[in-house]
């Protein structure tokens, strides 16, 4: 493929992170944030390792409201984090359960620059504290008079708005997987299962230069699938069944989110009149996003095509949510969410509906928000359902 | 391939795993496990899905110490669960940040039997739990007198002994990956970046029937890598490099986690002695392993011939672990582990050692202990490395 994106960030972009934080945790009254979790960690400092597969060892990385960033890790990591912009790098033999960094994070933290007495920590919706609890609650006891408080509005604010730089990669990501997906056709027939049709698009992208697919969903029916977050299993796909593929797959640490749906055989009517309805919700989805719109203001728009369409409703709680490290994010298109778009957010539309009972119909794009309007990151799928044979 | 193994566990097998852990709960005074984290689910009910990659909404079951298991999930999985031998499914249309679980958690713990006053969670070393920390704190403060306690020594004495069938999936997918090995000098050429030849083992994988890589890393360097949790970068791999590719790849939910080391070119002589190192620790380590021996005798067993050889040490902090649906699990073979071996544990054999400045050599194979010694799950690496071309 001749589209390539450059890999890694500058060090301004990590300064210009930093500076955004410790600017938020003054509004947010907070003296640090601490964060453990593997996109809280690469956001800050860069440290790029698929190593937290290994749930052995934590991580820490706190961001003073002054000065600069600490990290304190296991030893096995110091050489990797030394290639990043931070500077301050405690280590520990990790592990040894008795003392898994307990001590060098409670030292870290107390020795900070006090103002306001309070920590940030990933305590909120959407966010795991990737460390023992046990842990976590000594260090909060040792800390005293510090507190923990919750830092998911400083971090939310922080990722939920994305550089052009990290936009860029989520482009990448969703067009290399658009062509994928474009291609797939040809390489499914009936008579594959659900996981051997899931596997030839997780060659695609890899072929295509994604690095990894997380979640590579796969479920066919007749005439409709009944679920979209199981499988793919090992049930054979059949001629007049319809196919979702669903994928979370990454480039230099940004996901893309979208589905697209493969008819086994010309559909009936009622799969084709459901694949144009949820077509058509998701465009008005697109259409409605701009800044100052919000996202019940997205789940309306979409909600009110699949409505006059006859929709069943659906079960999974919203129309589409933020998109970045992480395979969803910050803010979720539904009602009552109401968080104001502005430029630089990135979200998936992703209108979905039961049409007939036990058959369901989801499409998906992904958009980047900008100064009028939104870009479409994804290659935007045809009106009519692909069909396969 | 010929070889196939079975997907999913019949109901005997769930209904075993809960009464070895109502007994267990006994003697550790609990009243209950409450789980969040996609293994525990698992391992518990046989839940199957990837929706896990999303962490927008949490999951929970508690397992009573008398009586059926409860699941309290979004409705969106409640048609998957509805699958499992879990009767008791209780729903909320999640995600819901105001309540997304708690009131329905509460309630739960709240009507079970009552004999300790303390309910077991994931709060130990090598556990997370996977919820907003401040929910899970708010449930705590809810079910008040009933306390949450570490119930990390029950869930581990329930994983570290894995049943037959478990391990069947452990050696499928040791054997495949070890083929994939064995195919890929052939794929593989100087010239090409560490990312390209990681692509090709993680394409290798899945066409002899893996379900995915969370795990694939890869680092070359001239005689030697300089560590072995950075990468693949898009550095090009050299004649006279080293190449370690070190993989979790996963069938039916349970890993294999071991690597192989490759020279492009003839490697030098310091390279060879190092890689006939590590293979004499590695044998030392598989002969040591039997009932009765302890993590800390392998750890023996394999630093006794890297020292000989002269290794300058290494940063990993122990040599091999627990092995199963996660990459890495307890115990670690490690000075002060101490932990006796047992039948049906599965553990990763893996010495390394920095045998020149910046030059590390690292093997590993995965085996499980038997009733009188252990079975290598994977296919013995060959004591030479594999040169490519």
């Amino acid at each position: 493929m001749a589209r390539t994106v450059e890999r890694g960030f500058p060090r301004a972009e990590y300064e210009a992170r930093a500076a955004r934080a410790q600017a938020l945790m003054t509004g947010h009254e907070l003296d640090a944030l601490f964060v453990t979790s593997e996109q809280h960690v690469r956001w800050f400092t860069g440290f790029d390792s698929q190593f937290w597969a290994s749930p052995t060892r934590p991580w820490f990385v706190i961001v003073p409201r002054e000065g600069a960033l600490i990290a304190v890790i296991p030893e096995i990591g110091a050489p990797i984090m030394a290639r990043t912009w931070v500077e301050d790098i405690r280590t520990w033999p990790a592990p040894v359960p008795e003392d898994d960094g307990v001590s060098l994070v409670c030292n870290a933290i107390g020795s900070l620059p006090r103002r306001f007495g309070r920590i940030g920590a990933e305590m909120g919706p959407e966010t795991v504290l990737r460390m023992p609890a046990a842990d976590f609650l000594r260090i909060g006891e040792t800390i005293a008079p510090l507190a923990f408080a919750d830092g998911t509005p400083v971090l939310r604010g922080l990722r939920g708005v994305k550089s052009p730089a990290e936009i860029d990669r989520i482009r990448h990501v969703c067009q290399l997987t658009s062509e994928a997906f474009l291609a797939l056709p040809e390489k499914l027939s009936a008579g594959m299962t659900e996981w051997e049709a899931c596997r030839e698009m997780r060659i695609e992208v890899l072929r295509r230069g994604a690095d990894s697919s997380p979640y590579m969903m796969g479920a066919a029916g007749p005439g409709g699938y009944d679920n979209i977050i199981m499988g793919p299993t090992q049930k054979v796909i059949e001629a007049g069944d319809i196919l979702i593929i669903d994928t979370g797959t990454t480039f230099d640490g940004y996901y893309c989110d979208f589905d697209r749906n493969f008819a086994f055989g010309e559909p009936d009517d009622a799969a084709k009149r459901a694949h144009e309805a949820v077509w058509r919700a998701t465009q008005a989805g697109i259409d409605a996003a701009r800044p100052g719109a919000t996202t019940s203001d997205l789940w309306r728009a979409m909600a009110k095509v699949l409505e006059a369409a006859g929709s069943l409703g659906n079960n999974v709680g919203r129309m589409g949510h933020g998109l970045g490290m992480q395979l969803t994010e910050w803010p979720s298109n539904r009602p009552g969410d109401d968080t104001e778009l502005v430029p630089g957010m990135v979200l998936t539309i992703e209108p979905g509906m039961e049409f007939a009972p036990g058959r369901m119909m989801v499409h998906e794009e992904n958009i980047a928000v900008t100064e009028d309007g939104c870009e479409l990151l994804t290659i935007r799928a045809a009106a009519d359902m692909p069909v396969v044979g």
